[in-house]
């Protein structure tokens, strides 16, 4: 996508070099965050330099074979297998890092010998990256259909394309509609508690030229109200059989919301999010996660130094889950790769009987 | 209420000095801002040293007073007169502050002479301030018979003790039925842009030994869905003819989401919030504030030094509206001094034909 004009991709690979954009430290500075081999990029994963399900599935397939061009040829497998189980010790439930390090750690148990591997991982991991951006801009196409000049869209949480290797998920249809011309405003709300929303989505917009309002996660009912909003797009983290979808906290409000006043409300993903293992929204395991996420707040002050504070009184409780599921019957449609299905026609296909 | 173990309120007056608990530096620093004379007042009010509808009523009402002590003998009431003018000034939407305001100056107005007038109106606004304590305080006990032994609460917004003289509005029932022996939990959103219910209502609710959880604005709806809210209680700024309410923005959204999930929803607050000049919610004007509350966040950083930072990209636009609209069909009861009533009790009573 774009940064500063020119096209760029949120995670790619050259000589055996892997780089992403580092999302930690955005909107506050523009660093490319450099892996000359898999240990390293195994920490930006780690650490949430990278975050996103298709980025990470992108960076992770890398990293395995930045393993098999690191592994000696006489401990070769050995070694790509404590790489890669390293790898999947990072983010134990996102669902396309494990896929992506299997894909490229079968072509590499696959193949005949070292020199071949390597050769066989490192090109199947550039058609995973490829693969992900074919389905994030195939999802813009489908999607942008929904959207007409002047369409107000709702988006929460962060799936832009930042998140995947390029285009995104919820925010694709309106950068490919920007590209067709028509004039699309979107209202990004904050999505506390990592501010993605306000950090990310705003950035992202800003460098795209396409028109915005930054809101609090507490207003976008406000707007809805007023028919401030034509529709609402967001992303997805796993969708269950029966079309119930895990996604980012407050997710779930949107939709109710959205039904209140009568406003379409679709799910962008890739079809690979639908886990048939899951039937409904009650086989996704849900946690909360370290409540220091919501309580300090990190960003640049006066001088542009990078501070964190907190705004909340000493040793404050607090409660942080990181995802929710909205039930199906809140969905209009799931706009993927492979077209727009309704809730029902995901449930006839994935459901497992 | 209870601030270390001892009782204090959030406003009183003692030998013609007004001193008010400082709510923009909490929960950071406890500070008594002391106003000698009706200009501090009026500034205190001007700038959110105090806020919320009581409080600032009453602030309101010993600014008048303090006017009247100052007032030289030959321009007695034009002195006052310019007083009244400049508090008025400082926000013109407030109810409880031209209220307050015109019934110290009536008793003013109708005294025979200055040394009378300046008794009439210490006298005048000691009695609002107790009138205000009253209401909660009933308020508190009435709202408490809803709430049991192990009862979970949720409320949004800030309508805790320091935005009333004493006891609050929202959060006097919690405070009565803790006093009662019950153990209340209580769920405080952070209620973004202000930050008024991750500052102030944890420092309250610390305070008073309550046990609460502070949850992410768009977190609400999980805790409901998964059946850890039992009621909803918040507190209000005006209230039209018909029951809908004007309150703090999110509060339309606790609304929606409550009723989803069959949890009853009350709005607690005195009956002069009631604006029989409303008939419905169109009728109340909203605004948006600037944008800067939402992009600038102000907190303490690890040396406790108070620091303003940005989590946003430079140039990111905001939409800031301060107050939404929940129609009076999503409200189960108002909880005033007066008793518990319907909507539709409110609508035969208030609703002008």
């Amino acid at each position: 996508m774009i940064v500063d004009g020119k096209h760029i991709r949120s995670v790619w690979c050259e000589n055996g070099t892997v780089r992403i954009i580092n999302q930690t430290i955005l909107p506050h500075r523009f660093e490319i965050f450099e892996c000359p081999d898999h240990q390293r990029t195994t920490r930006a994963i780690l650490n949430s330099i990278v975050r996103g399900a298709g980025a990470t599935g992108t960076a992770a397939a890398y990293a395995v074979a930045q393993a098999a061009l690191e592994a000696p040829e006489k401990d070769f497998i050995p070694y790509i297998d404590e790489a890669v189980r390293e790898l999947k010790d990072t983010k134990k439930t996102l669902r396309t890092l494990f896929y992506c390090a299997d894909k490229v750690y079968n072509k590499i148990k696959r193949s005949q010998n070292p020199e071949i591997a390597k050769k066989a991982a490192m090109l199947e991991a550039d058609s995973l990256a490829e693969a992900d951006v074919a389905a994030c801009m195939k999802i813009g196409k489908i999607g942008a259909a929904l959207l007409h000049d002047g369409t107000r869209v709702l988006t929460h949480g962060y799936a832009g394309w930042l998140a995947a290797t390029d285009w995104g998920t919820a925010l694709s249809p309106v950068y490919t509609a920007k590209r067709d011309g028509k004039n699309i405003f979107v209202f990004i709300d904050e999505s506390r508690p990592t501010f993605h929303g306000a950090r990310l989505n705003a950035w992202e917009l800003g460098e795209e030229d396409i028109e915005y309002a930054l809101i609090a996660d507490a207003a976008s009912g406000y707007f809805m109200q007023k028919k401030e909003v034509d529709i609402v797009v967001v992303g997805a983290e796993r969708i269950a059989g029966n079309g119930d979808v895990a996604a980012r906290i407050g997710t779930y409000e949107k939709a109710v919301l959205a039904k209140a006043n009568k406003i379409p409300f679709y799910v962008a993903a890739p079809i690979w999010t639908i886990d048939e293992e899951c039937r409904t929204g009650k086989d996704i395991e849900l946690r909360d996660r370290d409540e220091d996420e919501l309580l300090k707040i990190t960003g640049r002050d006066e001088v542009n130094s990078i501070r964190t504070i907190t705004v909340v009184p000493e040793k404050t409780h607090a409660r942080n889950p990181v995802f929710d599921i909205t039930p199906s019957k809140y969905v209009t449609s799931f706009i993927t790769e492979q077209g727009i299905f309704s809730p029902d026609q995901i449930k006839s296909k994935y459901l497992k009987k």
